[in-house]
């Protein structure tokens, strides 16, 4: 049996630390808020003593590596945080070197949703799979893909930036200064804020008017119990996450398409339409050989994702590999 | 000095063979028409025939396998031409057991737009590159990739439909049955019938007047005399292939993307615009590490792709390879 890994998840409201056992099981697995106004020394050292106690508590022995997921934009094969937005201050923080002189041991840096789609590859959704891809619905949409049992890592090292093909040509602006992208319609802060919209431009009736500030899962709700206003703005999300998905599929054909993300708790509501939409509009041969699913590894993805990464260029199980052209 | 390998090209207009050598040059190129009306049979012995006699006059000695790359829908795998629409009447023919019998070789089947992508990543615009998207933009718009340098299959084996991506939700009508797809736009055979379209809806004088039948060709030359219906036409075409090479570089993140086919004859008049929108709208890590660019094979792209499939899965040049999660 393969010695453990410990996993650290760095995200803009919450840190998470877990020792990680080569089946994906999670021990000692702990969350603090990331209080990110403390500065990234001071929250690094936080971090770092919650992976010592998670190490000391641990009973599957010591870790062999140590793997770190945090949201972009960073450089993971030079290990550092470049200026991730959720993380305001943090510019060119060189992580894996801190990691590795802390803990002394080896550390892998990877993209949130780049180590998400491993995860879900090797212990989720497509634990029977060969190649996955993954959309996770959040405060921001993001992806990464797993194509042929690699991880798609781009030429920009991104793994793919799902969040930003454009879902209408023209339509909404988005953060990334263009329009019309998937993330400027789907992701939950967009859901919100459309809703908002929708209700200051109808004098319709509707429970989200007695709601203070709308958010995505009231709007899922109120959609769920049939009130217009709410349906309209939720059959227009699945409708776009469906055409994004269904783009996805033609182009990268996984044999599966897994949601993640907070987003997707309004479940079946999300999954089924979007589902629906890539079996009746992909093209036959990849919307048939594409299951979509829910993510399954719930507030722990973070946590095995970056133990997984590690656990990838430590070269767990290396099979006869298809023929390469050139290293 | 490794062994030559004979290239077969069936398409809809022309059958072409060739000897190609390691190094991608080809010897003996012999084209014919296709005349696919004489049907399989009588049409594959041609191509045979053809395939004995550039063996026959090649310098280059025995061929050790033979490549064959043909418009899909077709069976990589099980080496079945399914029924592609530029074969009319040919269903389920079994090509490379055919192949392998007549010339007593191994032999190996790829669909056109993933063979061409392969011969530009190991001899034309990407022989630099570790990965490559392509895309052809001919009578139809189809298209490959080689991620990682690997071919990008996919898990329903076409290698991504870039074709059918969403371009323009709620446009124009596809042959697939969706709406809005790049191939409803950008194809050769659809900007000749948009600009067919908008002749008849304005009486704008136009030099495409003087035409009887228009093609993308002649769109193209018009466009670039300064005809303002020719001109229209066009910058819709280059806007919205724009679109779909940025999304795909933000979803691919290849190295270099090339665009070949017959529309791209029109050279920068395509080209420039196309690598301006990519450059100013793609994602920046994305956008930086893609260099867009014309494809250089010209028609020899089908042989040599058709010879750089059997060689890939020959396992040419197989050296250490990244890590693989399971095989």
């Amino acid at each position: 049996m393969s010695e453990p890994v410990l996993g650290l998840d760095i995200g803009g409201t919450k840190l998470a630390v877990g020792m990680v056992s080569s089946d994906g099981t999670v021990e000692e697995m702990l969350v603090e808020p990331s209080h990110t106004e403390q500065g990234p020394q001071a929250v690094i050292q936080r971090l770092f003593r919650m992976g010592d106690e998670a190490i000391q508590r641990s009973t599957l022995g010591a870790p062999r590596a140590v793997g770190i997921s945090c949201g972009g934009p960073l450089d993971a094969r030079a290990g550092i945080l470049i200026s991730p937005p959720h993380l305001p201050g943090w510019v060119d923080i060189p992580i894996v070197q801190m990691t590795e002189t802390h803990f002394g041991l080896p550390a892998f840096l990877e993209n949130d949703a780049t180590a998400a789609a491993l995860a879900e590859f090797r212990f989720g959704a497509g634990a029977e799979a060969e190649s996955l891809a993954y959309l996770t619905v959040s405060t921001g949409v993001g992806g990464g893909a797993v194509l042929d049992s690699r991880l798609h890592l781009g030429a920009a090292g991104n793994g793919g930036e799902f969040g930003h093909i454009t879902v209408r040509p023209d339509g909404r602006e988005c953060s990334c200064g263009r329009r019309g992208c998937l993330e400027a319609y789907c992701s939950g802060t967009q859901i919100a804020k459309r809703a908002a919209e929708e209700l200051a431009q109808t004098s319709e009736p509707s429970v989200l008017r007695e709601v203070g500030i709308v958010t995505a899962a009231e709007v899922a709700e109120a959609a769920s119990l049939g009130d217009p206003v709410a349906l309209r703005i939720w059959d227009e999300t699945t409708l776009l996450l469906g055409q994004a998905v269904t783009d996805l599929t033609n182009i990268l054909e996984p044999e599966v398409f897994v949601l993640g993300g907070g987003v997707t708790r309004s479940g079946r509501m999300l999954l089924d339409p979007v589902a629906r939409q890539v079996r009746d509009t992909a093209m036959a041969p990849a919307a048939h050989a594409a299951r979509v699913e829910l993510a399954e590894l719930g507030d722990q993805v973070g946590v095995v994702g970056a133990a997984a990464v590690a656990e990838y260029w430590l070269g767990l199980g290396a099979p006869t590999p298809p023929p390469r052209v050139r290293s």
